[in-house]
């Protein structure tokens, strides 16, 4: 018989798990015979003694199945979706998704919102008028069916366990694990129906993992443990050290995302939305090679199928699809005001971090998982990391409603930029690239 | 302003807590606005992380303010106390406060029961017909004021958190934590009201620090903590590695006390009986050494006036003091079982451990805290550590009542003794000694 005072000591110990185990602690939440302050106490434990790759995949696998796991097999065709760890201005779902779903990639997307200073991929469709992300199962799968993508909020029925951990991980600092991380992650995205998953792991000052190599062993972890569950798995650790794009806010990325798919978008964005939706691309057999994956990607953009991908997302979702020719239906802010550059020179830096901050002092994001959101404000940044500023010119517009906070923020936003004289080194954004397909 | 969460990270990341936060921390027990869990997730991070000695003194201090301290100053002269960390046979209490009584020690004493394979003080004074130790603290006090020591069990007014922390350690493997030990030990003796403590730490196979390192580290935090507070201190680090005296189990021991206080006790229990109170007396200044002390004590067992002291303490507390006298009144077991030796030879090793869950098997003690006792079985232990055997000998009595784990009890009985053939080294009793009054 598994006692939770066995387990934990077990832990405590730094001895691995056996799955039984696991499976008794998940369990034990529905059952009621595991306390919450026995679940905390493992957490610490795991937290400071980790867990190995056996024990990541069976409490992923024991967190998935705490709640309905998608059979999305009555619609024919690869499902493959894309998961962010999140980071300042990341639009990419937006626009990768149209991308893939056009080139006949099927799209199954349950996404979060924003917390701290990222954005998240709900709160930015919600601000499209009508546009709604409170979506049941059935409607799910008639929406992939009818469109070839759907993207939704975490339902109650998926993963449970992870909604319970995730709220007893907040309240007692045990957030800061990979193992503990990649499993709720993994427990969610597994629970689609999915048959292959893309990770963009952000690595940098504006993503979670600020070091490179806890960014690596992440994405690792996520990708074995995907794997171990008979998925196929490609994970690109990419830089969010500045923001990506241009627009940092909700409507303003929407209208960001309408112009990537116009193929009128900021090179960085363009760039890492095409490399991801070339992956997922690739991942569902539709090509032999990623060069080739990459072509058929661009060409939904350039033949304008991706577009009307998300014309009509919009449309199945609730949403006005008139925002895609007129921008100008997105909500709009009252005030707008230019941040000029005090001196010339080059952009040597530019933090995301405190970008992301000063947009949530404008309203953009949340500092509680209660906070209510401001649609229409943001910033849209005209300089970034390399760019060549004279005296006076505009470094950023700054889009405002509710001002109690725009002195603080318009300070954070001019202290994330640094400056040098001579010229700067614009890393590429893709740092490593994992495969898990065999 | 104090969090939960900013606490339990800082000793996550092995950082020292300040005096406030752990204030803070255990007052929200009582406050109600920190939850269990956290309370649990920080005992796991104390646990795997540790605490410095003015954390425990600040965690000590705080869970003892969390009930009543007793004021006994209206009770003239130095009131000292001990405490053992608990063995097999320890009956050290029952004779070692009358003696330190009769010596002019106040000894206000608020013991513990029994768990698992050690037994309690209560248990043991409970097997005297009508003696009660549920007694509340102004009659403690009247107690104390007229027969200079007085034996109670732990009130809901003292240190309730310690009950709240007891619990959750329990029910989350965060029991082994030598500042948890610490604090959980001292809050409760420095709420009785005394001026110095003595403490008997146990180490070896009975005891629960096996290993000396860790007995001695405990000694001295409890020492450190104690001073830290006030309070003049000394520890006897002990070996618990075979029973403490002949008998083990309730009734018996009373009545092995009992032929202590007359003289008439087994040497090594008689010994450190003496030893201790002797260190008692020397705390309370009633003494220029300690082999002064001890001829102080001695002095009071040779003529009756510690014997007499236990009398009024058992007629205090409404027992029926003519087990002094006929302890065939205290509770007999309906059987008993001569263990005979299945060879010659010398006991090379008498393991305390096993001795102990035998006479658990047969009753004496408890599995789980709300399990009922039997006071009348046991066993005497005919022959320990260095006695020589003849085949055939009686090694023990052991005395029964309910059968139904007498088999599994005698096994265990027969297993604790080692043999050998040549002679065996006994070691003396006393390992170290710490002082802390300066």
């Amino acid at each position: 018989m598994v006692r939770a005072v066995d387990v934990i000591r077990k832990k405590r110990d730094g001895e691995a798990l056996a799955t039984a185990e696991i499976d008794w602690m998940v369990e034990g939440i529905a059952r009621g015979d595991v306390a919450d302050y026995q679940w905390s106490a493992l957490l610490m434990a795991i937290v400071l003694k980790g867990m190995d790759r056996s024990e990541t995949v069976a409490l992923t696998d024991a967190m998935m199945r705490s709640g309905v796991v998608v059979d999305l097999s009555a619609t024919p065709g690869a499902k493959v979706d894309k998961h962010s760890t999140g980071g300042v201005g990341d639009k990419t779902s937006l626009i990768l998704a149209p991308i893939a779903a056009a080139a006949g990639v099927l799209v199954p997307m349950v996404s979060g919102r924003g917390l701290g200073h990222t954005g998240g991929t709900l709160d930015k469709l919600e601000s499209i008028p009508g546009f709604t992300v409170d979506v049941d199962l059935d409607r799910y799968r008639e929406i992939l069916g009818e469109t070839g993508l759907v993207l939704i909020g975490q339902t109650k029925e998926i993963a449970p366990a992870d909604k319970f951990l995730y709220a007893m991980r907040d309240a007692t600092s045990t957030v800061e694990s990979i193992p503990l991380i990649a499993a709720s992650i993994m427990s969610k995205k597994l629970a689609e129906g999915i048959d292959g998953l893309v990770l963009d792991v952000k690595t940098g000052g504006g993503a979670f993992m600020v070091a490179l190599e806890d960014s690596r062993l992440l994405a690792e972890t996520m990708c074995d443990v995907g794997r171990s569950m008979g998925k196929k798995m490609v994970a690109l650790i990419t830089r969010m050290d500045q923001p990506l794009g241009r627009a940092v806010g909700n409507a303003v990325e929407v209208a960001e995302s309408v112009a990537c798919l116009k193929g009128e978008g900021p090179e960085d964005l363009t760039g890492l939305s095409l490399d991801l939706a070339a992956e997922m691309v690739l991942l569902a057999g539709l090509a032999g090679t990623l060069d080739e994956a990459r072509g058929i990607c661009e060409r939904t953009v350039a033949d304008g199928t991706a577009l009307e991908r998300f014309r009509r997302l919009i449309a199945a979702q609730g949403g006005d699809p008139r925002v895609i020719d007129d921008p100008g239906l997105l909500p709009q802010p009252r005030r707008t005001i230019e941040l000029k550059a005090d001196r010339s020179g080059r952009v040597a830096r530019l933090d995301a971090r405190p970008i992301g901050d000063a947009t949530m002092l404008l309203g953009a994001g949340r500092a509680r998982v209660d906070s209510a959101i401001d649609p229409a404000v943001g910033v849209i940044l005209h300089k970034k990391l390399g760019d060549a500023v004279e005296l006076g010119e505009s470094l950023c517009t700054i889009l405002v409603n509710d001002e109690s906070e725009l002195e603080r923020a318009v300070a954070k936003i001019a202290a994330a930029y640094h400056w040098r004289d001579g010229p700067v080194e614009t890393p590429s954004l893709i740092v490593d690239r994992l495969v898990r397909v065999e």
